[in-house]
């Protein structure tokens, strides 16, 4: 049978959660369980993480990975958990994920788990993508010169690396010039940035440094774009304001993948990126998990610009070691019945679909992250 | 039957429409009623107003209140329209609406119901919002101190008032700084309006001292946000462009709480709003009216990012008394339809269908406008 | 049968394309095939072309007309179609797009069919647009006084044309005055622009002297709106930054219609501007070939705000006759999708439905562009 086949490879298709951190060592309280469930606010949100999407596709999703029945309410969901520790339970759900190969940012400081934990608990491998902010927060402390300390600390992170990341969008956004700054220009940020104690980067010269260095590396380059927290001014984020960037970068003989993640709500223009960029590559990241039932919606989107060689999955997971399942349980679930409609209607052809299923699960993102591309 | 519990729940639910203004209440022609069914355009738009999406939607639901088959054609609806007064018409439809409370926006001008009369109209509650740049217009025409009338007027209206409104979005928009202005500053440019002639408020000192005097009263502060007429400039109407007011008025130690109205087609930037802070609420309004047929697609996007506790309902009628039942008819229709999908499709059970239909029918209003709350 | 009633009248309906190119006359390569795949991107895509919502598109429905079964692979569909001449391909989609006038836009050079073999092809009407920038770069290389040499290009060239066309868009983008310049400034930009080479237009002046002759003619004006190739920033082709021309455009005794091409991913707010000026009509265009198996989520977006009276129907194909094709046969199954399901869940009857469909499909842009529409 026709639908059989879709929904049983989709089921069991492996993963690369190609952006994703550590999950959560230590027991908590429910308060940060709730406020886990909210991206946005930065205030305390008390007890109302569980109305929302994410919080109802914890409780419909989750809860059958711990033995609670679907849709079991907050309070049950949250004891049951309670019953568990947050290594065991990162034991239950990063396995249940499916995913073969995580790449873990390593830029946020906390008590959560390593890449070698996170590939400790999984079963599976994980890899690491250097924060571009914290290389260079990190330069600030050391001694000597920042534009060489910077690169020495970068090239050392980086050999062990598959890509790194920026989080420009918080610290400035998109607008305005990401040209190279000259070396003078860096060394005068620098020293600046320096005397008032070189934490919280957001000096554009030395951020516009930092990018430049990590494009040399040749490895992706991972963007946070569009939905994060309120930090962040969301339409500075938009991607289209990477146009002159993503240009500029385009033009080198050899140009460095560049990963736009999350998206939201600007996943159609950053589609429109991964198809006029041979180099840009689109991933709707966080955006599934807080979606939840509208994640099919949101799929569908970003199903419309961008070549189908140009998608990548991410659950962007930090924390609740639920999130790192319910990415793609939602992709997967999501993956589905946008595939299947398309199969449905006669627009598309069932294997086309397994094939694309294939490239956004692992293939694209084993050939852009060179991840042992052969064995696939 | 599962089915019937939801859909004979979103059938029978009162709702609270937490926007709408007065319907007419003397005989129009032909072209005063097609022009009341297009909301952008500013010029008469003759015989036109029935082929679109709101014309149709009238068509299928306001003509069987009246008697009509569905779907009567648009001359047939006239002429069956016109056998009935305005108020008979509103004794008519507001009733059908099933909303217990009105929240009457009363800053538009015109022989149009007052508040009580909605009130008496539909049997039911009616409550005023007052608009801030009516207010102003009425400070510069009164004697004395402009900042000082200001406020006397305001929390003279406000004291029997449940909100406030401002139309920003129309006189000059969100782009810009939005902190309080200086007692000074106040003076300077109430003194420069007046010698002006002191109508149809644009000077952004006074529209920002407006705000923040309402923002003291701790009643819901509405923002008309997105979607208007032409004499809007949509784009600087994105409610992301009000991100540094809002984390102002976050960091009170009270934050009054910020309705964003409208949103279309900003629906998923408000929502993102919605969740980023605390005192952030979000209402489809007028666009719903708008939208007919397509209103459920413009529901599901809204209930993307917002957390159900902060999404509300409102029709934003005005003029033919056919838009204040036809808010609540195609509201239901869309949620239904957005919420059985949900459900169908395994993603949320029954049980939190029915109680999100509450919140947003009127349990998130009662609590925000404490309308007594007790009671529901 | 009333599903049969619909499905049939859209399955026959005349269309006419109101904003095309010529066809290819010569055999080309297969990367010249693939590159005509992607619009975005400017570089050479080399054999990723049919990995994408057209590609796949092609083969679901272009393959049929040539005797392929759907869906046959990349390299059977490229060596069947090589099987055929470029001018035999073109005597086989054209005819099969069920298009009675094609509205070509002339202002592309290259190898292409011109407005007579458009004709010739297809067996039916054809009428030319004429490109402004076109216009501006022929007046550039005329001898004498640049403004009378524009002008009476343009009159000449639009005598036996039906509308123009302005790639402002590609040229500097709609952000900033649209105003009409004065003749001193026209002469001297065109004075520096000549002394330049006055080649490939880009001087602002000149740029809104042009679509000012044009608003002259009071034929019908297109602008190239979001969508386009990389060269284009498309958050500088937001139809809303023109609001302030069309206010202007708007004010004149008889308006010159205003016609907004192709629109992604701002096709709701050009449906808004549709309905806020009696003026503007909007057209999906380029973006329903673009989105293949998403093309009925794109209409279904377009008939949100804008009246039915304002939309028209367009391929905007160049190159591979397929793309003349294509546009007809996914518009035709998407607005079949969308409609039907406006139906089926009874907010639109079926004879308004069928009514409709003639107003996208003919009857709208018979009107605007004064096609003998006595005949329709």
């Amino acid at each position: 049978m026709t639908e059989t086949l879709l929904a049983r490879h989709i089921a069991e298709v492996g993963l690369i959660d190609q952006h994703v951190h550590g999950c959560w060592l230590a027991a908590g309280d429910r308060r940060r369980f709730e406020n886990a469930l909210n991206e946005a606010n930065t205030d305390p949100v008390a007890d109302a993480g569980f109305d929302s999407q994410l919080g109802f596709a914890v409780r419909a999703h989750c809860g059958p990975v711990l033995g609670l029945a679907k849709h079991a309410d907050p309070q049950a969901y949250w004891e049951h958990r309670g019953q568990f520790g947050e290594t065991e339970l990162a034991r239950a759900f990063l396995p249940a994920a499916g995913v073969t190969d995580w790449l873990v940012d390593t830029g946020i400081d906390g008590d959560i788990a390593s890449v070698a934990e996170v590939a400790e608990f999984s079963g599976n491998r994980a890899h690491e993508i250097v924060r571009l902010e914290q290389v260079a927060e990190q330069a600030a402390q050391a001694p000597g010169d920042y534009a060489r300390a910077f690169e020495e600390i970068l090239h050392r992170r980086a050999a062990t690396a598959v890509g790194t990341k920026s989080i420009l969008a918080y610290r400035g956004g998109f607008d305005g010039d990401l040209s190279e700054p000259s070396p003078g220009e860096v060394a005068e940020a620098a020293g600046r940035w320096r005397d008032a104690g070189g934490t919280r980067l957001r000096d554009r010269v030395l951020l516009r440094f930092g990018l430049h260095q990590a494009l040399r590396l040749r490895k992706p380059l991972q963007f946070h774009v569009g939905f994060g927290d309120r930090d962040c001014d969301l339409h500075k984020a938009n991607p289209l304001l990477l146009l002159d960037f993503l240009r500029l970068c385009s033009a080198a003989p050899t140009p460095t993948p560049i990963v736009l993640l999350h998206c939201y709500p600007y996943e159609r223009e950053a589609g429109y990126l991964a198809q006029a960029f041979d180099n840009v590559f689109v991933d709707g990241g966080l955006s599934v998990n807080y979606l939840g039932a509208r994640a099919p919606a949101f799929l569908a989107r970003l199903l419309e610009m961008a070549p189908f060689g140009k998608l990548l999955y991410s659950s962007d997971g930090f924390g609740p070691a639920e999130l790192h399942f319910l990415g793609a349980a939602l992709w997967r679930n999501g993956i589905h019945r946008v595939l299947r409609g398309f199969v449905d209607d006669g627009d598309w052809c069932e294997s086309d679909a397994i094939r694309v299923v294939d490239l956004i699960a692992h293939g694209n993102a084993a050939r852009v992250y060179d991840l042992d591309g052969g064995r696939r």
